[in-house]
């Protein structure tokens, strides 16, 4: 942008008394120290998914932030997503009743990002798990409203990330086998603390067709919904089983696909500077952040271990 | 059948030396006492689905086959699908490489079955998972050759056995509430020995869409399959993604469609015949089954638990 | 049927004392006399549908049930179609909120019944406005639960009933053009007391696309539904416009379509049996088929007056 | 347009002598004063549809133009359609033959102009009927080549522009319901004086599914048309019923749609300056745009009425 | 047939003067000689298609019927098909002009006929082409009524007919390699004395998609037809390029395909005993089968050759 | 391109030093005396398709380029095609065994180029054939790799080139009937030396629906593909019929496409200038070219003589 100021050094930049919010966009391993030093400079802080490589450092971020009584927010954008904001309006209306079954879901069949330091594990923590099934999860959490879980297990797998270069058939060309140090695929099974249980599939390449990514599907007492083709709703009614489509597109019109909806990441924008502004929550809280981190190291603990995970 | 003479008790029946084979086709509480009856009485058994209400009753069975040294099988008819079939032998003949990921599904929207005790978990052992998820899991271990699980997790519900009648929505009409004892639906996460997950998931009644019933995906280092749109085949050749089908009903003609298969019961008979009368081994073999048996008994263990079940 | 018992004069029939249900299948012109005779036999009567070839015969049936203290309906046997009861539990769920608008639609491209005397006007009373336009208005009246009528007005068509017999291209075969003296096609615009509107549209031949037959369309305040893709309503639910499908077939399982829907002529057959033994109302009432009679005969005299046609 | 000149007011523009036509696209109730000002000033005038907000109104115009001697001419754009273009063409041929039952449609789920003064009744002579259903009118109209109405009845209603914001779901965002006093949808039912029948449905918000807007539906006695997924031509041909689709788009290559077809508003344009140029008539006359603005009338008329309106 | 007379030796057969015609259902091979001698003997004879296995064998039984003025028949039945007479029917009514381009097509990927001698080239004269290709010719030159060729080329494989059982995936089970002697597919390109092209595809077994049968493709200078989804017209009018489908089921409402056509084995039937009766034509000619025979020989004969066939 | 110099005569151009590589793309007529020139010149050539109007032409430049010991290549831009290229790669991995059938297609229903002298037959050569008939043989027989023809047959006609403007229904907007002086469609059946058969479709203009351009179908003794549905490679696999589809867009990623092939034109472009700069083998060989132009002759000769054409 003309006229930005630009530093190579972020703690220049937190020196500059006439910045009020910063972002944090850098590789995951960072996110938490930046953000902590920014906190304690007095900083407002959005800090991009995952909140960071783990729990511990998670936690340093979400106490910086009480001790100098600053916003602190984690850049879920799924969650302004057309299809979840209205999945979530239904689930506060009460649609779904007690949801005791979901599914968080991120799927690609080829598509490892062979950009910046994505494919390596010590400078992300981890790889399609932490990258996309994250969102997933925390997609799935949000629209339960369920942050109370109890344990998990899970698998990570190595498997197709040495293939040779002209095996891969990646969306974004060939990745470096060398340099990929992160898992291919990942797996969870967690019991919330209510009996509910979530299922987490991620991967970045996998021998698996129809990839989706992303997306939740909650089954609760009244109803269900899911994402695999638009969002569905479904349950019984009169006797009968139903499945409901709303227009996400508004429409109505022969012509015309309607006036749409608010772009996401616009709307992530917009939230978080009213929130500053007006000092209000912000739309994603720090603490359901953690909880989502403290799930994803607890699939890579039991995919060590070989154990399952207990949370408290 | 005109002719065929009817017993009253199964013990009279065992007496007849006229009598080789046994078909024990009674709900699941009596699958061991009768077979091992029958076993000690000098017949061979073919025992319906699933082998016991639990392991110990299972190994029993296992045992009087060995000791009267009598022919023991398991009616997984799955497996006698032409899909299945198919799949089977892509799998022998390497097509998939290592199979480290798998699901076996069997879920259906609303379709309790109403007759017989089914849904009396004292007499069937519980409901769902055992129904008829045990067919898509013996249909996954039997792709992977895989029979050996380390440990697994799961849940068990009873969400909407409740229901009033006229909030059911049942495919066979509505059940009674009073004497469904058995879980609604199950979930299970299975971590085999050599590190591959199976995901299983069961239900005879969830707000899901898309009911699927007994049918298996799997991941392997090499091509993948499912059963979702029929059966496909997928994975990079040439550095491309691909998608194969073959065609299940022979077909390519414009008016027929081909002689088609045999028959999954009738083959499922011929082949118990043959192994028989030739004194072979059987298509299912007692030691897979009973493997199933305990995968769902550490299903149903750890959903009572909250802790995982591990084998061995 | 083997022993039935076979009358050439239905006055014999009427004397057998043993008798005590009368179903009335003849051609619409001795609907009314043979079921007054019937019915002043002591006989209870359910006719065939329309009710009559015009109110005033209409109305000597209803005096004569209600003289003789007998029940009396009329074969509507469309509303005991899956989707029509669906519709109607909804509507009376107050799903639709004030239904002001809706269509009544019968429509074939080329299906004139060619036995009997259905193209006959004088045995009749007219075409497809009375054979298959009164069930397709029955059910809107039904379904709007709305039987006041202000005006209307009607056209009615005699355009394709005079052409050569090989282009016709009738489903049934050519009719004779020389016997066909009702009409071919019949609209008319119906504006109840309540300010609603309906607009009928009724064909045995028309050239016109996709043929339907005896199905609504309404509109309301809250929701509306149509029958053009199967059931659907729709509305608007959290600010966006829906579609939602019930599955009439039960279903929600892969291998089975459900137990399903009583059948529409065994359902109107057990209800008009449980009125006749309870002496409850029956399914149909004759006060509604007679409104269904006075507005098909509305219809026909504004054809033949070029004026509107206003009910009392 | 850089060098444009803008007037302020429109008497000014009328006296500037270098100026021949004159566009007038103004709310509806300015439609006749000022072009009958501009034919007095001596300019050729196109006026946008409707040609006024009432007969009287429109007659003005009409005997302005032809006491000035100037062309005058009304934008229904919708004949300029390669689909409207190519089936007046059929018209033309015979195609049809008598065309004695018609369907003249636009109707939108929610899509209510929220822009303006659309949805102001005095400004603009109505809603829906008169904005858009006044395009699908003149398209019928047109095909027909009728312009003899006979007598009309209609309906209007205003059930749903008084509902909340957020449950209107309208494809350009929420309207102002106290601003909003036209109709929101209204129907009319049209006896022309040869017999033929016209249905006229309109709405700008309904609970209706499949929207369609400005498209007609003939049936005459030798074939019939519809726009209902593209342009199709029914009938009967060798005893078969048959269907016809052109191909709008030139096509006939694998790579191309065609050269296509001249854009509609292009075409207006052209019509009309070729018009005046060579002083032939316009593409749409005066006369024809009367007829469309006396049905209207009517069926205004005929709702608040509760009659049927009487043309001559 | 009860009651039916059974003869093992035709001879005997032919003896009976009660019989007066014969149908000749035997391998290709006995198809000549049968029918002369029942020709001879009196008969008049309807022979199964092909008319014989080369053009000598077919001019003795065109020869023969007219020594002995008794009618002579060849099941071409593919003509009676609904879409054949369909397209007959506009060929002559000069829908398509002149028709110069046609393809003949009998393409099965795999559906090999194992029952009786089909696959001996010795007892039926050749496999595909002389068994469904000759469908295909005959309606392609019964639509371009042109029975005039003047030379073809041709070829003929046989590639796939020694596949092993297991690799042959063929409609009716395997085949036996050592009894397939006739080719597998074969091809020929013919043109006719107006300088029109035929090109004829045909095979029982190889490796192209969407197998079709006895279908014609025809394009002419004012029109062109096709049978690849249905029959299918094509041409310009007005300008455009259309595509029009006629409903060969009658059709036309909703519930019911229509009294649809007549079975063609039944109407072949019912012309030959009408022509036998009535002393007139048979619908299809010797002297046309004799024609498809001449062309299926010069394209074996081109095969054999590496030259092209000339006729006259 | 600015600073580009223009040159109005090629020899001038010819003459300058500092230009190593000339591309040609004049009309047809100019392929060879240019291209000779320029090769003289001491220039590598790429020559656009067809490398020259009969094959005396071609051979001049085939002569020229191997006397100056210059590249010489022809513009077959459709083999660097995603689907070309993967065709080729399976072709040459055996996938399909020994291909003895295949189809040249090239029809268009409607698309004569308007522009140019595309129409000219003295200018090109030819039309249809020898302008996008080119392009599929040269794709066929390059996926075959067999250049050994041993004899052809064709038609050419000049049906359709005389209709009057308005009724062509051209995608370019219609011709001059007068200017048109080539074939508008074309057909040919092409005997390879090892017994193989080509079929070559190509039209401009033709009554024929669901036009193709540029594509292949090849059946050989393993495997078949064709590019009718996309790319598909079809067979036999453990005993059944398959298709299988790869993905040429990469994809495997809900969200992306992936990053897609290299455009054919820049890889024709770029293969041309690395065998250029590398001295290595072009891409399209002369010698291949050659025997494309060869079969269109001998096509184009069969079609005026009515005999075949036998090569050598």
């Amino acid at each position: 942008m003309p006229g930005a100021k630009v530093y190579t050094d972020y703690k220049e930049l937190l020196k500059d008394e006439t910045i009020e919010v910063v972002h944090v966009l850098t590789p995951n391993r960072a996110h938490s120290f930046i953000t902590v030093d920014a906190l304690n400079a007095g900083k407002h802080v959005m800090c991009e998914k995952p909140m960071a490589i783990n729990s511990e450092e998670a936690i340093k971020m979400l106490e910086a932030a009480k001790a100098n009584n600053k916003k602190l927010t984690i850049g879920y954008q799924g969650r302004q997503r057309p299809d979840s904001l209205y999945l979530k309006q239904e689930a506060e209306q009460g649609t779904f009743g007690d949801i005791y079954f979901a599914k968080a879901t991120a799927i690609r069949r080829r598509a490892v990002p062979t950009w910046g330091v994505f494919i390596n594990e010590y400078e992300q923590g981890g790889g399609p798990l932490i990258d996309i099934g994250t969102h997933a999860l925390d997609l799935t959490l949000w629209t339960m409203n369920n942050y109370k879980p109890k344990y998990c297990v899970g698998t990570t797998y190595h498997k197709l990330n040495s293939l040779p270069k002209d095996e891969q058939g990646n969306a974004w060309g060939p990745w470096d086998s060398e340099k990929y140090t992160a898992e291919d695929s990942a797996f969870g099974f967690i019991v919330m603390e209510d009996g509910a249980t979530i299922i987490l599939e991620s991967a970045w390449a996998i021998n698996l067709l129809d990839p989706r990514e992303a997306i939740t599907t909650v089954a609760g007492t009244k109803a269900g919904a899911d994402m695999l083709d638009g969002l569905r709703i479904n349950g019984i009614r009169n006797g009968r089983q139903y499945v409901l489509k709303p227009d996400l597109n508004a429409g109505g019109v022969a012509f015309y696909d309607g006036a749409g909806s608010e772009d996401p990441s616009y709307r992530e924008a917009r939230l978080w500077i009213e929130a500053v502004i007006n000092d209000t929550e912000p739309s994603v809280l720090p603490e359901q952040a953690l909880v989502v981190t403290q799930i994803l190291e607890g699939i890579y603990e039991s995919a060590k271990t070989g154990k399952p995970y207990y949370f408290s």
